[in-house]
């Protein structure tokens, strides 16, 4: 990458690939059922074409109807569901059928895929519809430039306080389009100053360009709300979501937002939640407040995405009775069945924060009359900052395939969130994505693994996290067998070796406060956030069972029991529900100090290997991926080492019990 | 006050002051042998006239040379030291000599107090002296505006990068000189940006009016320099002291500064101190940056106050060898002697920083060859930052009375300072103000103590704590016998209040990291300040004996043994000098764990104690002030709280100890 206004194209660069023989099914195209004038149609014929010039060095040219023996046949096929395509290869001709548009795009994107593996095209016969209706990235980008946990540069929709449109937000809607993203959230949750306005005439021009951009790649454009925007920008004195004035305004404002924003899907409404302004402030529930935003953009089919990230942000650390980790589910499942058809409650995957290791929401699929939308987070706000290597995929996977019980047959989050439980469609999965305007878009290139995988696991939720590793390593970093499997092994124990030298069992929160990178194991003990762990000189972990806050009865049986009893509690979040003593035998027959002093000293090990492993892909990988990855596994150890070794000191300073090794405490 | 450009006169506010027969004496005044015409005998007789018109409503007159058989004299005598002055009453006649302009404006201030504080002048015969020969305030302001650790408001220097100079600049200069002051560096002793160019002629001007504004006071005026400004303004590579560019542009550069500067004292330097440049950067010792300064500035009787807070910020906790506390003698002590005349070393009271409870520096009087100036901290950076009330002139008047054992008969820390131990010129007390922009100048009203209190106490060290309440409080908050009793009360005990419920018996540091302001007791044990307590299961404390870090062998003797053992250190330093058991029992027969759990308890309950008394001042103090200070002591007990509860709670989980009394812990 040359210049400082160059920027990489990931997984989409089109480098010349292996000729497998692939070319002849790509030089005539032939386009049936499809409006060759559609802008979503448009950019798959564009993509199509510019990906086979790159990689196989043909030029694709779309032809008559079918007129050719061998080629490709782009063609829509009612039958298939909305956004699913087919392909199969017979006789030198490749069928793509698609159910529509988006299915045509992301048909392409997965042909294009497989020349980019350097895979054959023959021999092909794949369908796939994906498993979730809506699959959002959200940005928490600030108008002002800034990214409320960005960790690669700053914003590339917005600088100083206005909205920018380049190539690169034309590249952005390729990449996320390419893993069948279909809806973005382009401004960060926290609504405020400027960005109060973007539904306003101030920036209403510049918002419809932006949202073409997005529709020319089949993404429904939101916008994240500010409810308070009534007493903001409507000068009103209330944003009471009952008070007629406020419904009016509304109605007008949202009428005036779907004529003037082509392409918009809805808006996301982060409510009442560390001192953003809602529902309760007016002695109204969250469900008034959803309600009154959703009849107001029902007319133009809009949705209201309603977060539940609802808990007191000022509790008092001597309160060992109030637990954060009911919050969500406290303030949400009373009002189940209260919500129109077209609002959805965004569930962060745990009843936290985005740690490293928490329960699943119990609020998903506690709900049962209510749309669902899982959030996870790509950004790796308390997951290494970009810097520390941890490919999220396996998280998502254990929470997709978490079983709630809440339905004989299709109770796990995978199927509440598809719609598969309550038979909806108004439902799907979230990321707060890990973009920003650093030339690799991801500041470490290892983690645009995760930018990748998420959107992959959005659409077919039964890919394995290896499955997608295979898929983006050949396609942006290498082909080559051994710089796959060093690379893959790195990143499929990336998680299990963060975990490791940082917060032990499932307790989470020893990091540094706001900053929320690097150790500091009473950082948060002690203030306001419901973070606690409660250690003493005797144990460790917070009581959550029957006999402690009761978290654990929020989930349906067995999960409830399970959780309910030191014995039968998973141990990897043993913490989490329990105040275990440190001299308590874990199954593995360690007692739990030294399971922590062990697996911190493991951690660092394991990151240490990491980094050994991927000094020996010199000259095997791109050398300026090789020395940005490279630069950032050296802060990785640094960081690694401050875990493990402030972590055990502070234990072993605290049980007075020292490590059966005898390795270096301090 | 009424609207926000007002401001307080604070203890020159002048108010009408109980008749007791002193307008006689100062109707008619004469002067003698001093020029009406000079700037700070114009200043004297403005403030007279201003302070009896205000407190007696009397017009004082000057009139021909000693006509009057009642009246004032005001004479110059020659027999008096620079800045001394006597006053003596016989017959009606009140006579004030002095021995030069400042002497003068002194002995006229010490009437207006005697005024002030409704004190007969009939009588009078006192001759006051000052014991130091530099008095001088710190600023830290910065040329944007902001103050480094400021706690009432920004700063009224600088605004935008620019120079501010209004009425509120002179009523400065007035505070200042009235208690003493014969010094103020202006900006922050971290020098940068725009404050690098403050001797440029970008600024020079506005600088020449303000050290103007002061000279009217006899204050020499000071500037904090960037020691790296050959580079910065000068466009040289180095700023190595002995390069000979670099030697002939400060030659240049100060000729400059003191030719187009008048009144200019010298400068003020922080060098290879928390990154900032300074001689070690080239290989240099600190004797070769000061001299070569000292050497540029000596043709314009400059001098060079130069800073020794000179340790190694970026220590690793886990190092128990490197010891903070011992790099200011480590790092100055071997080059005593080789200092030039015109440089003084500026040495924290303690060797950490300004922390409620700590040694003096062994530095002070450990160099006996070599210039001193003590620096104390009047802003509340770790002492309440003038929410929490906390007067800070007992504390200074224990640094001054250690005896340091240098030199038989002449050891405190007074003596050092004031010359009397080497007999020599430069030396003399700095603080680190507490002023900002705030209507009342110092955010908590009570905190004008500790500005008025330094001032007094560096003229007489003599004075005690409660004689310079007895002035401050009938001056600036009422002759009520019984407000002067309440207030007199809390602040002399406000000191050990804070201590209390804050870090235990020296060891401080368990401080919110950056703003030092609340408690986190492991906020700074794994971090790189060097700044421990080592707190374990058994016990805690940082062993600085011969057995540990060496640091009390930094001590003249019997200094140096009696901080060695357990036994005979003084249990206020306990902690800092000694690593010692929860279990182990005090001089009080408490255990050490014990007496934390008290102290803090008591604490709290003191400053609750303190909140009531003031309650109880309601209608007898200026509303705005009793509500000012209402609020800081609803502030102060909310931290007072924290502090109890954090610290105990994290000694008894560490330790498992129960408090004997049964009281809460979390």
């Amino acid at each position: 990458m040359n210049g400082k206004n160059a920027w990489k194209q990931l997984w989409l660069a089109y480098d010349k690939k292996k000729e497998l023989g692939n070319g002849v099914y790509v030089e005539k195209v032939s386009l049936i059922g499809f409006d060759e004038e559609n802008r979503v149609v448009k950019s798959a014929l564009q993509e199509l074409k510019k990906g086979v010039s790159g990689m196989l060095g043909v030029t694709a040219e779309v032809t008559e109807k079918d007129a050719e023996a061998k080629g490709l046949v782009l063609k829509k096929c009612d039958e298939l569901p909305k956004e699913s395509y087919s392909i199969k290869e017979e006789g030198g001709k490749l069928t793509l059928m698609a159910g529509d548009e988006n299915g045509l795009l992301y048909g392409v994107f997965h042909l294009l895929r497989q020349i980019s593996m350097e895979k054959k095209l023959s021999g092909m016969n794949v369908t796939c519809k994906p498993d979730n209706p809506l699959r959002m990235y959200n940005h928490w980008d600030n108008m002002d430039g800034s990214i409320e946990r960005g960790y690669s540069g700053n914003s590339f929709f917005f600088v100083k306080n206005d909205i920018v449109i380049d190539e690169r937000t034309r590249d952005y809607a390729r990449l996320v389009a390419s893993v069948g993203i279909n809806g973005v959230v382009i401004n960060n949750v926290n609504v405020k100053q400027a960005a109060s306005w973007l539904i306003s005439d101030r920036f209403f021009e510049k918002v419809a360009e932006l949202s073409k951009i997005f529709a020319d790649y089949g993404i429904k454009f939101f916008l994240s709300l500010n409810f308070a925007a009534t007493i903001e920008l409507g000068g009103l004195d209330s944003a009471d979501p009952l008070d007629e004035r406020v419904i009016a305004w509304w109605k007008e404002k949202m009428k005036e937002c779907f004529a003037k924003i082509p392409n918009l899907g809805g808006f996301l409404v982060k409510a009442d939640s560390e001192g953003r302004p809602g529902p309760f402030t007016y002695g109204r529930t969250q469900a008034d407040g959803a309600n009154m935003l959703a009849e107001a953009v029902r007319p133009y089919g809009g949705i209201i995405i309603w977060r539940c990230f609802v808990y007191n942000c000022k509790q008092d650390w001597r309160d060992y009775k109030t637990d954060r980790a009911r919050a969500g589910y406290d303030n949400f499942i009373q009002m189940d069945g209260d919500y129109a058809e077209n609002v959805i409650l965004q569930i962060k995957n745990g009843p936290m924060d985005f740690q490293i290791r928490e329960p699943i929401s119990p609020l998903l699929g506690g709900l049962k009359k209510t749309n669902q939308m899982l959030e996870v987070q790509v950004a790796q706000e308390y997951t290494g900052h970009q810097i520390d290597v941890c490919y999220l995929i396996p998280m998502f996977k254990e929470v997709l395939d978490f079983h709630t019980y809440c339905k004989p047959g299709a109770d796990t989050v995978a199927d509440v969130i598809s719609g598969r439980t309550m038979g909806n469609q108004n439902t799907g999965i979230a990321a707060v994505i890990n973009t920003g305007n650093d030339a690799n878009w991801t500041g470490n290139d290892l983690a645009a693994a995760n930018l990748y995988g998420f959107g992959r696991l959005a659409y077919q939720t039964s890919l394995s996290a290896g499955d997608i590793l295979d898929e983006w390593i050949p396609m942006q970093i290498s082909t080559d067998p051994e710089v796959i499997k060093v690379i893959k092994d790195i990143l499929l124990r990336s998680r299990e070796t963060y975990e490791k030298y940082t917060s032990p069992l499932g307790i989470g929160w020893m990091v540094t406060p706001h900053d929320h990178y690097g150790c500091s194991v009473d950082g948060y003990e002690y203030d306001r956030w419901g973070t606690y762990h409660r250690a003493d000189h005797l144990g460790i972990g917070v009581d959550r069972s029957d006999k402690g806050t009761g978290y654990a009865q929020q989930y349906y049986e067995p999960n409830a029991t399970a959780y309910n009893s030191v014995e039968s509690c998973p141990e990897e979040l043993l913490l989490f529900f329990h105040h275990v003593p440190y001299t308590h035998v874990l199954k593995t027959g360690k007692t739990l100090i030294q399971h922590i002093y062990d697996s911190h000293f493991e951690g660092y090990d394991e990151a240490e290997g990491f980094a050994k492993a991927w000094d020996g892909l010199e000259g095997k990988v791109d050398a300026e991926v090789f020395a940005n990855v490279k630069e950032r596994f050296g802060r990785q150890l640094a960081n690694a080492r401050d875990w493990r070794d402030q972590v055990n000191t502070y234990f072993y300073r605290k049980s007075g019990i020292p490590d059966e090794k005898g390795r270096t405490i301090y």
